[in-house]
């Protein structure tokens, strides 16, 4: 039988979640507690844009897998249900931070969060069925890296816990997602093509989330600096926001 | 709110089902107590073709539906898990029967059956994302259908409950199942279009299950007139079966 | 190198024709010249429906297919480009018939057609992708069974050519394409199991397509008892029609 | 009608182009002489990987296009006919430059261009149709930006014309395929929102391969480290061929 070497997918996400990080200004904002609402509540938004995607490409694996263990085909649709509606959560966020957005649907991914979006359909819909975990593996467990960062976010913005609700609901679950997806991978992995997949698949599908980081703060700062888009609305109404406050 | 004329489907049910049971030879040969193991062994063969896809393409509704409630994507995701590796029942029980069959992806679908799946995986893939309810409906009450020849075949063929663990684990099962399934057709049926994308889906995948009812049989006698094809097993191994009994 | 033994589908062909056509009351109508042009446009309206999607699930063999050489990828999608939009002269000539058929997209297929264009996009989808020839195999060729009929068919309702481009234009076409698609099965076809994948998706077809005949005289026979439908239409335009002439 | 305002798309191209290529190393290393023959075939290598796809992506379009003219269809087919086989000419190349490549398809693409792939299958499948355009529009045009290179290339590293056979064949055929794609583009564009839905894949994609051009050089680099990987054969081949040579 093999045995995944688990301390290596560790030693390599803390690698890459250093490099998204620190090459992220978004990131490097919270930290110094210069991040604002408007920020915050532009990078909910695309959070939005890819969790509305993931239950149904983790259901897509097992819709396309053959030749793997019940097992596995029947996680896969356990984790879909449960990941179904998620977006809502960051939706209802970014709403407590003060924006109606009362058309969601009508906002786009920017390029980084399509991009993300379109790799997750891809690696669940080709190639190893099995690849997915790789995404899992670190997307259940971030909360390692992130929590910190939400700590930070609460300090600099006030945030109340219902502004935060996303990230708060999730840290509870994950943990015990983040133990099924290591029993998964255990039992799914049978050799080291197997772990490949795995470890390829969690290292791009956290490169790309890390730039949707960088995307996300490029757009901030087209919108600081008077060229609109898609979220303009966040700095007008953010005026509109304090003032009411 | 649109309420839900069940009765009409409850009436257009029993005359699909009376057609469809009438026309069957396979049935009547139940009825008649002149069935053979042979030839419930390639039905529960054929049972065990589409039966691996039902969780999938179930899935598929899930993956593709956007615009639905998540009430709605959630129940495909959960069906879906339910449902998945019931295959192995249906193969479990023609072992049961005798018949080892060591190969069983080798064998192929009938074309009846593999047109049940197609349209199955289409009517999931694309159209009214809530028309696959159609299937569910009379799938899920089959029971009050097929019990009493479950019953007239056990006693032709002094069937044990292991032979039938198939049908008995979904009869219990499926009851929970209907009430289920009538509750979200009853929350998302929105008006009579919807009402009659999903009477279509019923009236269309049963009638095409009644028409694997007729390949069943056909083939059997195909079988018995010596003109072999995948199932040829089933005759020979039945003669070396009741040598051994 | 494997030989196709072509005689083999040819004698396979003429017997399906043969079942095909004899159990068809549409058929029987049309040799009889008791047919009506209600009756006709019914069937080119239900051709029309499935005409819609040749072009893209022969295309979508060409989109999932790998391992098979460029040759076959390239042939479906020339094949593809050629069928795209044909759907268009079925229409064409229902117009001609008499009918305006404001809004063809909001008729619905009959079941069997439906059905039918389900099997294509499985066959298309999944499975051997060389399996697709056995439907163009007959389809291409279907001229030979169907130009005594469409002889009979003018005759009785005095139509003339602009009332019958689909056919007129397809006898022309096809037999070019017939034989690309001898040529294709003979390059493409390896061995017996590709064989048998061609032939079971020859037969297949066109007995769902000779179901497609069944059920539009099914579906005459209930606009003629008065029960309605969506066809409705043309027994009431039938009638202006005929006062209009 | 709408006019599509050519002028844009080539101003923001330009811009885009720009950044892409002052950006890479792999150029910056053409233009100084200093680029190597490894370093070109990894690069044509995996030119080979997402070229396997265009035509595949390409045709997808079409399959799943409802509501566009059929000349656009129509398009779509002839053009991914057209794309079908390209692959073999960049591996042709790679074999020609000295490298045997004796199983090219167990061959893995990078990251980078994995991530290319994965967004025009996404852009091909859902979303506006006509958005593939927006790639087409740059990748035939690609030729006025990449004919200077390919000059510095051949110069820098004395290369044979049926060493650079992928590059030859497109520079001759693009200019055609770049004309037909402006006249689809103003013949299916029909608004603003279309405009920029083609606009917005337009900069993606081109942004996206900007990043495969990253990634060949860092894995390159990764190579003359003597880290390994599957493109070690490359080193140590092009020893052994200048040896030969």
């Amino acid at each position: 039988m093999y045995s995944v070497d688990f301390s290596y997918l560790d030693s390599k996400l803390d690698g890459i979640w250093d490099e998204v990080l620190s090459g992220s200004r978004f990131i490097q904002s919270i930290r110094a507690g210069t991040v604002t609402i408007p920020l915050f509540a532009l990078y909910m938004l695309e959070t939005y844009q890819y969790t509305k995607h993931n239950a149904r490409n983790q259901a897509l694996v097992g819709v396309r897998a053959t030749g793997v263990p019940h097992k596995y085909t029947s996680y896969c649709f356990k984790h879909a249900r449960e990941e179904t509606g998620h977006e809502d959560m960051a939706l209802k966020d970014v709403r407590a931070l003060g924006f109606p957005v009362p058309a969601p649907d009508a906002l786009r991914a920017l390029p980084a969060t399509e991009t993300l979006i379109a790799y997750l359909y891809w690696i669940s819909f080709q190639g190893n069925p099995i690849q997915r975990l790789g995404y899992s593996f670190w997307a259940e467990r971030s909360y390692e890296y992130i929590n910190p960062l939400i700590h930070d976010l609460r300090k600099a913005l006030s945030l109340q816990e219902k502004q935060l609700s996303f990230f708060i609901a999730h840290a509870g679950v994950d943990e015990k997602h983040a133990a099924e997806v290591k029993e998964m991978i255990s039992s799914c992995c049978k050799d080291s093509d197997d772990f490949y997949d795995i470890c390829r698949v969690m290292e791009t599908s956290l490169r790309l989330t890390g730039q949707v980081l960088v995307d996300v703060h490029a757009e901030y700062e087209r919108l600081c600096r008077g060229e609109g888009g898609q979220y303009a609305f966040l700095l007008e109404q953010a005026g509109s926001r304090t003032v009411g406050a």
